[in-house]
């Protein structure tokens, strides 16, 4: 087996199964479109809205898929992220749903209204330094303490399936999309899109959109190797994650694209969701139509699925 | 016959055969939920979002209606009438979705980018003094001169039947609604939001909500008497029109009650939706969403339709 499979990675079975299981938690977001921007993009552009996700993002369908995989024995000793963002307010939420503690370990100096989310949800916090190893550290420590289940933000393969839930309600209610775009941070979201519409959508590609002071993704796939070296830059704060090694395998594995976009771009394109579409979207959810606008030839014509994947703003 | 009844007043009749009119045009809006809102009213919340209807706003509604009312012969003549607002744009993208004229008087000083809007559809913009009086002799040198049909903003019995549409749709997809609020201003909306639930929900009372310096309809209802001295001081620039004749009719009718609103609480709701919705609405629309949450004990436990107007905010 290459290597590049050796780790047991999420397939479309586990997306349908996810469906089923935050199916009574999570909400079938709307798919709304617009004729302006459609007429700007020349193209048909079919805007699937997870910013209306519980949560305020797609993050929850992850969060949920992972809480109610938990076993009867492991349910209990409750869920441990490292997360200061969607995801740990996604899992605090999808935590409640189930009745269980979650642990959330947060940078000192993380923004408060943020902070504040996750609280709400009932979660507890725990504050680290703000460096990776710090936030792993002091994951383990809570593991250790409670036997809470560690639930990664991108690289868990009931995270990765969840978020695949999204692209498959798109493509049951959109037929025959030429594409399907979305953004890419440490890669959660794309994988799960590409599992899903390889199973339910075999004409579709998939593409993801990168904001260029956070490329290491499309580094990766142009040397053929993970880029871990990475220093980001970029006011897509949803996208400053690391690509994962699993989200790499299913990057190569399902043939993903990669699209850079610069900063401007988005927001640019996050002003004309405001103004033309009416809904608040982050930057890392703006850049999907960015890339559109700015490859206008490469999607002329087309049906193109953009995920819209959160509108959590200060 | 009572005096009241003495204007030709639309009927349920018209409503449908509106939503039969406009059905190749407008857009069947989705309508949105969100617990956090449910939690801050202690009610369950159904926002139907006009700020997703085409042109930004409800009024497409009414306009087209009025449009594609037209007889063969009036058509080619175009349509006509006085708004810098959303009736205006609306009107023009009637007018363009039907390939005739449109011609839209507008103050000197109106807001630029709302002009630019209308010009957009390809609507011919006629400049005025900013008195109602000189736009209706503007509007009507120009009915002189081409023979296009006046589409007044609220009062025109076709434009009411058209916005009654959106409730239609709203209880035709949520069962056992309690209440269904919509913001007044010249009275449009409310009128044909009234007749349209008369008509397909019959335990379900109508609600105004109407910014507390621009309460006209208020003290129209208070007193029996239509007041027509009305200053408006309000952020709620698409409610500072004075209640019509033949709104206040169907005010009282069908019993429609007032609910007035300061600006302050409008502002918070506005913010609510954004934050909490991720939608952009203009304040015109948060009223009604104010107007729950200051009158909480009133709506508590029930099921609670809301009209979310438009999306044009600066």
């Amino acid at each position: 087996m290459n290597e590049i499979f050796a780790e047991k990675t999420p397939e479309f079975a586990d997306v349908l199964a996810a469906a089923a299981r935050i199916a009574r938690h999570a909400h079938v977001t709307p798919v709304l479109r617009s004729r302006t921007l459609d007429a700007l993009a020349g193209a048909e552009l079919f805007f699937k809205c997870e910013n209306f996700q519980r949560a305020g993002a797609f993050k929850f369908r992850g969060a949920c898929n992972a809480v109610w995989s938990l076993s009867g024995d492991e349910a209990p000793r409750g869920v441990v992220t490292h997360s200061s963002g969607n995801h740990g307010a996604a899992l605090a939420l999808a935590a409640k749903t189930r009745g269980i503690p979650a642990h959330v370990v947060v940078p000192e100096g993380a923004v408060k209204s943020k902070l504040a989310a996750i609280e709400a949800y009932g979660a507890q916090l725990n504050f680290c330094a703000p460096t990776m190893a710090a936030r792993e550290a002091m994951a383990a420590q809570v593991q250790a303490r409670t036997g809470a289940t560690l639930v990664h933000p991108f690289t868990d393969p009931r995270v990765i399936a969840g978020q695949g839930t999204a692209a498959l309600e798109l493509a049951s209610e959109i037929d025959n999309l030429a594409v399907v775009l979305a953004p890419i941070g440490g890669g959660g979201l794309i994988g799960g899109t590409a599992i899903a519409i390889a199973g339910c959508a075999g004409g579709t590609r998939v593409v993801a959109a990168e904001p260029d002071g956070a490329d290491e993704a499309w580094r990766s796939l142009q040397g053929g190797v993970r880029v871990t070296e990475h220093s980001p830059k970029t006011v897509c704060d949803g996208l400053r994650g690391t690509l994962g090694e699993i989200n790499f395998t299913l990057l190569r594995r399902y043939g993903v694209d990669i699209l850079r976009v610069s900063d401007d771009d988005t927001l640019a394109a996050q002003r004309l969701l405001a103004e033309r579409m009416k809904i608040v979207a982050e930057p890392s959810s703006a850049i999907v139509l960015a890339a559109v606008l700015r490859h206008r030839d490469r999607f002329a014509g087309q049906r193109i699925g953009l995920i819209i994947t959160g509108g959590n703003v200060e």
